[in-house]
């Protein structure tokens, strides 16, 4: 069932042609933990006949898709996500009774068998656990590709049964737009101490946010946490209101004690019941997916246009008189565009 | 010279087509107001010819480009835009003899005699100044074309001596993000009290600001003013720096007692400075040009597509689907696409 690729097999490895669209919808909706990751590793490949198969089994899930909180997370390095991610999907497994997918957007990450093991130190017990599924960035590769990988394995984990879909990026890029647009609910990890730490947060990101959280309140960092919780409130009431009507809140939290991670899950499902009350929810979601459509018309056009030769061989030197203001770019996309 | 069509006449009115490019870049260069005014009507125009004829004329003076300050201006209806824009455009004609024109992206705006009247009912005074220059918005249509013929006004305007330009936005939707593409320095206006007068403000405006100035500091408002100044720099403290290396300042103003625009106008100053000796200027206006030429391509190869009899008769049912979440957003790319 699996071919062996070298180095990278894990992920690599590709299911036989000969499991159908059928074969790989009926072990999804089955909740098969195996069918599910061959399933992703299907929608990440860039082989056509896997996406023609992957768009198939897609298609046949889809009406079992959706069910699920999508929560993205993100926070600069240091912040401790890995161990807040543990510590609430260990509640929300363990003490909810959740199905619990995570899932990431990196497209820097290296492709490779150091990835997982990477996952697999970074969340130790939630690994173990048979109602938690893991699952490491898809390859390095453009962000564009990542995001719609990462959307598609987010479907087949809804259609597994995951009633839960954590969708983590690290906080530095541009990675967090295209998982704002994946999720229904994006949380921001700050720390304490609003100088250096904040350098690495790109601007934008922090009014994307639907709610902050002050991690590592503990270890006497308490009264910090809080007190920057504070700060960041009265900075968030200066800034307009998001168009779900929702005033962002500001928390603090321990992975380490598991102090406020109760609290923030009640934010978000509060969230959820307000905005799917208000009908918020559903409409974003539909615009979420037409935002797709337009984007994989975009990708496949553009994709079309700059394969070709005649574009590739003009592109460089177009480019570089553009940007040197030799060129405007009006002129210069006509020059391209006469390369069809 | 001048055809008349109608009520739009001023708008619509193109320029014979006796007027070669090269007769188009003579009068520019020698800074004529009539030949600046009828080469924005044909950067706008969308006829073919016209469109092709703008483009050659934009190539023969793009030498000459480049030399204003590009300075964006937004903030919510009611916050005084137009009596700040009149009274800094004053100052900085009047006192510091620059040359001043005035752009706006509004794609909103309705086209014809009643948009000319409000602006110069609007600046009264700057609009007959003679080396100010005012210009509307372009036709109401799509922000990528309206933010193109601004960019290309722009040009022309440097073409034409304009040493000071003013983009003005209306501070409500898309459009900054589309002026923040053309512009070195990006202020925004506000009002004292954070209440509901900020409702209006799009969230990511402000993280786009390099400036923030509080207006209305008058008439016994001033106190109110400066607390919302010193309330909002605590504000964007917390906030990661930009790219530039630029600490966003706030500041208050009155336009009616021009208190305050002497160093608002300093700090613009300061910080073209600043970045020019960095480099960061320069590299900004290039990375610039380089977005204005992928938005080109992708509004061309997507104007292609969406224009194709298939396509067009596809699509609707194919959002609908999309929408309620009946069909994948690529199962439906896939669909359209098949439409070439």
């Amino acid at each position: 069932m699996w071919r062996e690729r070298g180095p990278n097999a894990y992920f690599a490895a590709v299911p036989a042609p000969s499991l159908s669209a059928a074969d790989y919808a009926q072990g999804l909706l089955a909740g098969q933990r195996g069918t599910l990751a061959r399933a992703i590793t299907l929608v990440e490949s860039t082989l056509p006949q896997h996406q023609a198969l992957a768009q198939d089994v897609l298609q046949a899930v889809l009406p079992h898709t959706g069910g699920a909180l999508r929560l993205g997370i993100t926070g600069v390095p240091g912040v401790g996500k890995s161990t807040f991610i543990e510590a609430l999907g260990l509640y929300l497994v363990e003490k909810l009774g959740k199905k619990l997918a995570v899932l990431a957007v990196d497209p820097s990450s290296p492709r490779g068998g150091g990835s997982i093991l990477g996952d697999k130190t970074r969340m130790p017990q939630l690994t173990l656990h048979p109602r938690a599924f893991i699952r490491p960035s898809p390859a390095s590769g453009s962000l564009g590709g990542v995001a719609r990988a990462t959307r598609e394995a987010l479907l087949l984990c809804e259609a597994a049964g995951y009633d839960v879909i954590f969708v983590e990026t690290v906080g530095v890029g541009q990675s967090e737009v295209a998982v704002h647009g994946l999720v229904d609910f994006f949380l921001l990890l700050m720390l304490a101490g609003a100088g250096d730490e904040l350098q690495g947060v790109k601007r934008g990101i922090m009014e994307m946010a639907d709610a902050l959280l002050i991690t590592k309140a503990d270890h006497g960092n308490e009264q910090a946490a809080r007190r920057a919780a504070r700060d960041y409130e009265g900075a968030l009431h200066l800034f307009p209101p998001a168009a779900s009507g929702w005033a962002v809140p500001v928390r603090t939290c321990s992975a380490l004690s598991g102090d406020g991670l109760p609290d923030a899950w009640q934010l978000i499902e509060q969230y959820a019941a307000q905005t799917q009350a208000s009908g918020y929810w559903q409409q974003r979601r539909a615009q979420q997916q037409l935002q797709w459509l337009e984007e994989a018309v975009r990708q496949a056009l553009e994709a079309q246009f700059y394969a070709q030769a005649g574009v590739q061989a003009t592109l460089p030197g177009v480019r570089q008189a553009v940007a040197a203001g030799q060129l405007t770019p009006w002129a210069a996309a006509g020059q391209l565009l006469q390369q069809l």
